[in-house]
């Protein structure tokens, strides 16, 4: 299929795919340079066919944050053979789709607690193949993970011995330009880990906004990116990246101008988000820097300017969102896009997989 | 089916249908008691079967934001007759779509400018059967609309006189507490038609945080309210209901407890939405008006307090989330409860409808 951008229904998330290759070959390079290892976290394509352009650039596996999303990916590719789900698992359910998983391909999750993983050690100790469990640490984004390195090889060791368990490493999701809090932090647990006779194979770290100074922590074996590979509005304003690196975009119509300044467009919050991830407005009108985007209801973006807004009723505009990764999961399908020619839809095959 | 809550797989978007049918008959008797007609907005819960229940407690049919909202609302139910789409649409795709639906229901739709009343008059010229258009007007929530009395009565006449066009009155989205500001607005608009011999078939007016005072203006004919039906802590906030009115709750489960004062929630904006809606912080956790959820990452949720967050990893808390409509949209299917037990399991049949 061909159809010009002009021709697509709006609103409607586009993914230039010439950008989305030549964000992923950026930082495999950068990583390559630096030998560290890539494993993207897939949240924010959602997409098996761009899993693939990462796996094909060298990544060695993918990052998931749910069982079912990981499912998804697995089943929407024969390629992904490798999966790390960085996030605590619990329930029943949960745990017997992780074990079905763990058939499939090579599987390793993360824990931050006794209970997360003696749950764990519960549901694979019948299993033929042990699950991979890394220790999730927090090196000061507060959100899960242990407080401290004693803390960590605690745990590793609680892994080591659990039955159905092989202790793989430690894991942690850095807060922004963290990388010497991360080096801190895992050079002191491998000491402990290491006097206590566990060897720690892996160490991995994410992260886009700090991802081209990964390299300060030399300690961490890998890396997991996601936003890279579309990269958007907050990552510009970090000066991560240029509007010209935004792969992922939303395409509106000017639906009314109903003053001189102000424009609605017929995308809202039910496409855009509300995440404004440290951002005024929620988004950037390509080409159009003048433009705030000041409110959004459900259905309706407010655009205005101080001066003249110069749009007209049926004008078509291009939005780069604070977040790309919650505007790929707001849509069913993103149309893939070269210029302006829609040369493909794809199924967000991901979208909404949540448990 | 019968599901214990505590072996539904979580996150899981909740629905009672006891307190949706109670929220939905309060207005209802407001309304019948004001003589207004009601129209509600199934933007918050896009299904079907709870239109039918508000049909059946007596509204006169629905309101739709999109076509394709509309669309899968109506093939979700053939006891819908009657949608107003409160949208300027524009485009081909779109109106022929239209033109499709309005062989099948009672439609309407709005506008705000010469441009859509064309577009719309272009797409029905040929067709049996008029369209009906409304003409929006802005009184005060600045997003679409007309600005004046004056301009909305000139598009009244563009439509009166537009081939394949009825003029079907007027609407507004007003601001919370602009019943005055309506009645005002809609007074003179009404005088300035009537003069030039048009009649105001209807006026209609929306938004849940003000409904109980619709009655302010009685020039209204018909309310559009839309969250009403589920309730959600920015209503609880501007004090238009109580917790104990909120239909809509996410069950998650505590993933990690890494420390004292912090709890990580298997729910993030992915499940919640960024949507802060006047509010501070992401959701109430009932029961606990000690927590705050203070951030988001796309699947963790993270609760803090002051005091000892008491909760354990694996424990369940149920969320009343800022804003109820947006929840809906981030999920295939909600849970049908009575009390603690899951009964049913619905397709939000609208979900992800934003063209």
């Amino acid at each position: 299929m061909k159809t010009a951008l002009a021709d697509v229904n709006t609103p409607a998330v586009l993914v230039d795919l010439g950008l989305t290759r030549r964000n992923i070959d950026r930082f495999q390079a950068y990583a390559d340079k630096h030998g560290l290892k890539v494993r993207p976290h897939i949240k924010t394509h959602k997409l098996p066919a761009i899993a693939e352009m990462q796996l094909d650039a060298g990544a060695i596996g993918i990052t998931c944050q749910k069982v079912s999303e990981a499912e998804a990916m697995i089943a929407g590719s024969d390629r992904i053979k490798d999966v790390l789900i960085t996030y605590n698992i619990l329930g029943n359910e949960k745990l017997a789709h992780l074990a079905a998983l763990a058939k499939k391909v090579t599987l390793s999750v993360v824990a931050d607690s006794a209970k997360v993983i003696d749950g764990l050690s519960a549901a694979f100790a019948e299993e033929d193949k042990p699950l991979t469990v890394l220790v999730e640490c927090n090196t000061g984004a507060d959100r899960c993970g242990v407080a401290t390195p004693e803390a960590a090889a605690e745990l590793a060791k609680r892994i080591a011995a659990a039955p159905g368990l092989i202790f793989g490493g430690l894991m942690t999701f850095p807060p922004t330009g963290g990388a010497r809090a991360v080096q801190s932090f895992m050079s002191r647990a491998k000491v402990f880990l290491e006097a206590a006779g566990i060897d720690v194979p892996v160490i991995t770290s994410g992260g886009t906004p700090s991802m081209m100074k990964a390299a300060l922590a030399p300690i961490a074996t890998e890396y997991r990116p996601g936003t890279y590979v579309y990269n958007d509005r907050s990552l510009v304003a970090r000066g991560a990246c240029a509007w010209e690196d935004c792969a992922l975009t939303v395409l509106a119509t000017v639906v009314s101008v109903p003053a001189a300044n102000r424009a609605i467009i017929d995308a809202g919050s039910k496409t855009l988000t509300s995440d404004l991830f440290g951002q005024t407005g929620f988004g950037h009108v390509l080409g159009r820097p003048d433009i705030a985007i000041d409110q959004l209801s459900e259905e309706h973006g407010r655009l205005v300017t101080t001066g003249p807004i110069a749009l007209s009723v049926g004008d078509r505009v291009r939005v780069v969102p604070n977040h790309a990764c919650v505007v790929t999961n707001m849509v069913d399908a993103v149309h893939i896009v070269e210029g302006d020619t829609v040369t493909d839809i794809w199924p967000v095959a991901a979208r909404g997989k949540i448990t």
